[in-house]
């Protein structure tokens, strides 16, 4: 069987220009661009909590770094380095190769280098750290609404929760809708160049990861700010508007998780410049309501208070 | 069941002074000081391979960031920064206090801030990143050794693989050299300020993670030169010496494993240097051999050729 650092050679050693010192040290060496500032973030990923064991190896590759790329979006930081730390029961060969393949097909597109990480035996896990750069005092913070800021989001919302419900057999998708829903589910696109955009415009931001009430509280608590939004605003693909009536569809536009949008408040004066955006980036942008002074959630359904209770995704609920 | 915020609030969210940004959005932001390149490692430990479920949480936080911190030490970078992401199975609140109680009592130590990361249910596995700073062209890589060099090691070796073998009953240790050996193991002390008096002195360094003879052959490899040691000037603790003519017990000082030392070149005429070093840090540094032209790490005993097979330890081996 071939030995931990023959893995680590052939299928996670790439040239990592940018850096001083790539794989293969005790550390990585790099220097960040003068005066700016370093955006740093983890995610990891579980076997059989964040995706199955017969997910296929390149659509966990990815998803381990897009859930990271998303991260560095919602800050408006721009992408720079990662490190991977993995650990697998056997070494199985084919499965490497094809999780390195989604991994670096996506690090590719984001200009990322791979510098190093750690493999090891053990259940499978994937732990992702991405650092960025952004320019001092321009990230996106989630801290930053204001009164009278409007809420967008891109993109559309629980394409990637129907997915898993249609799998969970909660709700039940055509084959058509199911393969667009998976796709939503294992190849989410991270919004790093609208984060990038968004830079001196958006007030505050977060990724959608755990459900958009959840991830928008998030704002409203570190902001010290309520919001109202309203449930026929919020942007739904033809698959979710085609279940709309279903409350497990809704629950998932609501609070799926997984969407790997941008959730972000901007001055209201600003409005035809997100949309102007919305055009050039050729991404939907919606305003789906605005920020208000006090600290709830408010949901409105053609004028009238609608009431939810599920608030996202929590590891340990 | 206290969600997933409410532990990371609980646990692990502390004061992060140097941070832009600390624990609690997207991304945690920092500011790397002008001028200096950026060291980052990451360690990923596993239960029931790198430690076991029957291991006080205190030890485990404790080696979690001290193999990390040991990275930091092996390149001569000033620890800063860390990320912690963390997988376990129910949130066991009493095992995550004695985690993160060891955790920061060594953060603490050595002035590192842990300014964000992830938790998510999962087989127990705890992944650490670590950011250090050095100053451009003084980071100790593993690629400057040169022929002539004396090669150093740090503390004594062995004792952590002797405890583990008298765990495992392929040796047997006294009650009392018991407890001192499962010392070792558990709470490594990561060699961070002999990493920062190595700068400018030393040609290459690595810190022992998988065993002296293996350390000591990436050193070698990506140096492209040879070495000499001699076994009989290997450093060895009390208890060491009490069993060095068992076989098992010579395996563990060669090739144990787990000694978080540094194993270090440096050019001859810095000998005296090196132990006026010793004296003033008040830790054993003791010269084991020199590298060579060629390519091969030759063990000599007596005098005389040591034949050695066990390399150390791989992961998949």
């Amino acid at each position: 069987m071939a030995s931990e650092f023959d893995l680590i050679h052939r299928y996670f050693t790439r040239p990592a220009p940018s850096a001083i010192l790539g794989v293969g040290d005790d550390a990585a060496l790099i220097q960040p661009s003068p005066g700016m500032v370093l955006a740093v973030a983890a995610d990891m990923l579980v076997a059989g909590r964040h995706f199955s064991y017969s997910d296929k190896a390149e659509t966990v590759g990815h998803k381990s770094l897009a859930v990271n790329l998303s991260d560095m979006a919602a800050m408006g930081a721009t992408p720079r380095w990662a490190l991977l730390s993995l650990a697998i029961k056997d070494a199985d060969e084919a499965w490497l190769q094809g999780f390195s393949e989604g991994f670096f097909a996506l690090a590719q597109q984001f200009g990322v280098e791979l510098i190093g990480g750690d493999t090891t035996s053990g259940p499978l896990n994937l732990s992702v750290q991405i650092m960025g750069e952004v320019p001092p005092g321009q990230a996106l913070r989630r801290d930053g609404a204001q009164v009278g800021d409007e809420i967008w989001v891109s993109g559309t919302l629980g394409d990637a929760a129907l997915g898993l419900a249609n799998m969970q057999q909660r709700l039940v998708l055509t084959p058509a809708e199911a393969v667009a829903c998976m796709a939503a589910l294992h190849m989410p696109q991270p919004r790093v160049t609208l984060g990038l955009a968004l830079r001196g415009m958006a007030t505050a931001a977060i990724d959608i990861s755990d459900g958009l009430l959840a991830d928008l509280g998030h704002i409203l608590e570190r902001s010290n700010v309520a919001a109202e939004i309203e449930f026929d605003r919020l942007p739904a693909s033809e698959i979710m508007r085609h279940h709309i009536e279903n409350a497990t569809a809704q629950q998932c536009l609501l609070a799926g998780g997984d969407d790997y949008e941008l959730c972000f408040t901007v001055p209201a004066a600003l409005h035809q410049k997100v949309s102007a955006l919305s055009k050039k980036l050729d991404l939907p942008l919606t305003c789906i309501g605005s920020i208000k002074a006090g600290n709830e959630l408010t949901l409105l359904k053609a004028g009238k208070y609608m009431l939810f209770t599920v608030k996202g995704f929590d590891h340990f609920a």
